[in-house]
């Protein structure tokens, strides 16, 4: 096999994104858009990864770190130009390269490879990756010959009439002969209305030397979305959600509405769970068989069980066991441990805390930093009171306790086990096992109070 | 009118749903497919309907109960062995027999009987439920002769390249001549791939003897989405999202999104209602007129009056009067009836309650198992302690009754018509009518205890 | 240039509608239809717009107030009848007569103003406002002669199969040379199926007199839907929203999902805020820049700041500062303000109070009536408890203080600057700053308690 290299273009501002974040660091699937590149070329495993950088190149660098090597491209002069910054790292190198843009976050890695096979299967220059459509206005138009070969690419502004009706597009994606590109590149020239020097007039040079041009074609659209302003950025989301949608329904996941459930590229559901809708999913999540998600649950680095449901409910960087139930309308907070069976209600929120199997809080309470033990029942309106105003402190509540509502537990307390506290308490000391602690005042009634009043 | 017979096939596995839940039972519209076939085949008045039952067909009987005969199809070897199965039932009956799949939940009555009309008007052996599609891929195609009669199904895999041009499908439902169907099912023989007895082979044999095949097309395709993995189920049930979305809207309903409220086909709504989008609704739910719901709001068997407005929260299994203000962020659990004029606030839970004309509970409580009369004011942060850790007990809260914030009544308790519970009371003996209820401790303020503290 | 009119057709009651509301007063993007059409009208600078109500006239009335001209049609015999019902304003005036429907609410100002730039162009006595549809059924299809100059206009029942395939249609917004309108108004018949005054037959009694009839065609078909019906409704609502969210993300605003955002016309939104699925925003609303909101978030007439952030959670009415954090789960209510820098987290819910800047509640609370000061902390569980059943009275929290959990402050009360409240007390009597402030029982262990029970 040749040696495969790959140079993306990433040193692009963006005047149409209309932004201070640079263009290929905008999110799709909650991802920098040159990172779904980068991952897509890693997974179609090149000897070299070469990112050209320019506009933002300290935040790109930030983002991508050691995975790929960068060169810096001062001026923004076109992307012919980009290419040869990367010259010398690549130059004299035998072998392909593939160029990719960094805006273009839906390419496949199996893309990219049958792009580099088809390439050396017709011992091609230059391959070129196309897609047919429907509406291809705007596009780069792929005009062949009477045999069916490239013949050029030609701009939308400069097509014929004629050729604007051709509807197999450009899609940007290119494998070019490693040396041949090195040595073309210099030959292309800036004399056009933007003064720009372009990397499809590689092709043309090529053409024009009688060298062979292939072009391989996908049959997914979307991944040749490039995007260039927030309407592509909406449409590339959509089809990336269609995509990662479609995948998860294929492995024997329910979700009743796939247009309105986002998931994120790292995620993992088990077959037979149900999705309702309006479930946003970030970060790298994994959900386990069985389970019920939403509706309008929203999930972030979590790792969900079997069985469990989370209706109407926000779980962040926390770690849920089986046949647990949430919610509607609870909040699960960072580094939270919730065991099997346990039961979180609804306006409850649970902080830094862990939870033994089988316990609840099933309505109004704050749980933060607090250790539950097994089977403990926390009442309704309990709050672990963590802080003082300077330092957060510990709460324990042990095995099988029972907290009466509207208790306050000032931390640092134990709660010991089997322990009972009267309602309306709030807990100052820790109260040995199998207690009872109350800390309330007696119950007056002053009778006909009301009447006399009026 | 001739006897009308229907045979449901229900005995698949379903391979492709991967899923332990079998096929016919996975649910559209929150019911099992098989429920909507076995109800549109009601409503089209047969006089016998048999269900052929196999993976499954333990849970399959016990979702459908009598409303069929069953009979076992104990090897799944093909669609004409399932029909086969029902030969004891059915055999020398005069009539006509419906075949249809459990697998087609929009299948629709009026169709039904169209073509059972349809089959009768033309003197058929059999009559095919046909559909029009620009996208015929993978459905069999029916093939007619230049007189535009039925020659023959084919499938996907044998078409000719003219004959995949087709876009008249087969939907796979079928009216027979009932004793010529079981008379020929026995020629039907399994020499093909699969090794499979085919229900088509039946048409191919009627025409070979020169019978008269007949075919009915249903002008609305998605009557004919048969489910065979998770992304036609997502498909079927947006296909009835539609269906139900639309009818409602023509009654007079506002929906602001149709693609995005979710309703069930057991749901009532009454004109000038609005619906904002992310409303989900399960089960029998019957909402009044010039209500408001949602945005994001699940109901589940419940019913709304007129003029209500329910944001943002959840009703399960109660019945809520004309008038009233629930959410954002309520939950209305089962067995509670809220009357007229009342308003439920944020972040507060109902359970199994009753609340009188012109109560407020308007904020950050919990009422359960409590009886709350007309105009009480029950104050932000109410807890009814019902739980002592081993019962549950009543609370009642009379006419009247104002509840100062933060209080608990520890129940079994009473107050008293129109009795005042002083804010941050904790409640354990009954208060009598028109008296003041306190109990709390006096407040100390250590003068510059904060400052001595630095 | 020639003074420019417009009668606005408001005069019926729309049947289908099914409704007691009438037409033209159903909401789009949460304003009257009628309204809409009226605000294109004023931007399109006429000389005088007159709107012809009928049904519900005192309604439409109230709603539009003296923004136009009115005049009554008692009777509705038709559209033409309903513009003759404006001659005592019109007649005799020179210049040009748009009529539009007032159930159009997706008509533009700019094609109002190209409509009557082509009739004056082309010295036309009537000029029609078509569009291209490729599914005309329905709609009256404009017929052109050989030399592309309009013959007739055609309705659907009326139409020959070929007219039938005619896809330019008629939106039914016209453009008249004023006197000529009146003139021949009074020809028109109701010589047909309805007994009505039809006002496209003017256009037919000018071309039988051989005056020139000009067509201007929209590019952009949704400004032609009419609503007759929910359905159309709901696909109005749906192409506004496309309209308004396309626009956003051309200024620079990141939409996760356009197609489950909802917008209303008098929103303004910051460059690089990001907008999460399930938002929805009414009235007037401001957000600045960097902003993130949603999912979920529903706001309502206020103002967000920069880089503030609200998750699943109600804002009304209200004014947020930059670099707020709002939810998940919060309600802010009518007449807040929340300056920069505060956290309201949740199960909180905000009412006519102020938060000065660095301020928080993050947990579980009520603060209605209330001036928060500067870096506060308001533990969770807190309630300022304003109503005594008979009267609201109003909380002051000074600068630095600190409100433990689970505390009441009754009303009338302020807390001192830098003070300290013990959990769980409550407060009755102002606290002088820098002082400690507590109201609680004592606690009391009682050892082997729950054992003894047993």
């Amino acid at each position: 096999m040749n040696s495969r290299y790959a140079v993306i273009l990433a040193a692009g501002q963006g005047k149409r994104m209309k932004s201070n974040l640079y263009k290929v660091l905008h999110l799709v699937g909650g991802k920098p858009m040159v990172e779904h590149v980068v991952a897509q070329v890693e997974k179609a495993q090149m000897d070299e990864v070469i990112t050209v950088i320019g506009h933002g190149a300290e935040a790109v660098k930030e983002h991508l770190g050691n995975r790929v090597s960068y060169v810096l491209q001062k001026e923004q002069l076109g992307t012919g130009h980009a290419v040869l910054q990367a010259e010398p790292i690549l130059k004299d190198k035998k072998g392909m390269t593939v160029v990719l843009c960094g805006d273009t976050p839906l390419i496949r890695a199996e893309t990219i490879q049958q792009l580099m096979d088809h390439h050396e299967k017709t011992n091609a220059r230059a391959t070129i990756l196309t897609a047919h459509t429907e509406q291809p206005e705007g596009y780069g138009r792929i005009i062949r010959d009477i045999n069916g070969h490239v013949k050029k690419i030609v701009e939308q502004k400069d097509a014929t009439e004629e050729e604007r009706l051709v509807q197999e597009i450009n899609t940007g994606t290119y494998c070019f002969d490693n040396e041949v590109l090195f040595e073309v590149l210099h030959k292309v020239g800036n004399d056009n209305a933007q003064g720009e020097y372009y990397l499809p007039d590689v092709i043309e040079i090529l053409k024009d030397r009688g060298e062979t041009i292939s072009a391989w074609k996908t049959p997914d659209f979307s991944e040749t979305i490039g995007v260039n302003d927030r309407v592509a950025l909406a449409k590339a989301e959509k089809a990336l959600q269609q995509r990662l949608n479609e995948y998860w329904m294929r492995q024997g996941v329910t979700i009743i509405d796939p247009d309105h459930t986002y998931l994120s590229t790292d995620v993992v559901i088990g077959q037979d769970t149900v999705i309702y809708p309006g479930v946003v999913m970030k970060g790298t999540v994994q959900i386990g068989e069985k389970a019920v998600i939403g509706p309008h649950t929203e999930l972030t680095d979590s790792v969900i069980g079997h069985g469990t449901e989370i209706k109407q409910s926000v779980v962040v960087n926390s770690k849920v066991g089986n046949q647990v139930r949430i919610g509607p309308y609870a909040h699960i907070r960072p580094e939270s441990l919730i065991e099997d069976k346990v039961r979180i209600g609804n306006f409850v929120e649970v902080k830094k805390s862990t939870f033994g199997t089988g316990s609840k809080a099933s309505h109004l309470s704050y749980i933060g930093d607090t250790e539950v033990g097994k089977d403990v029942n926390i009442g309704c309106g309990t709050i672990t009171v963590n802080y003082d105003g300077v330092n957060k402190h510990l709460t324990k509540i042990e095995d099988g306790a029972f907290i009466g509502c509207n208790s306050n537990l000032i931390a640092p307390v134990t709660i010991g086990e089997g322990a009972y506290i009267a309602a309306g308490s709030t807990i100052t000391e820790d109260v040995p096992k199998e207690s009872l602690s109350i800390a309330r005042a007696r119950q007056t009634n002053k009778e006909g109070y009301v009447n006399k009043k009026k």
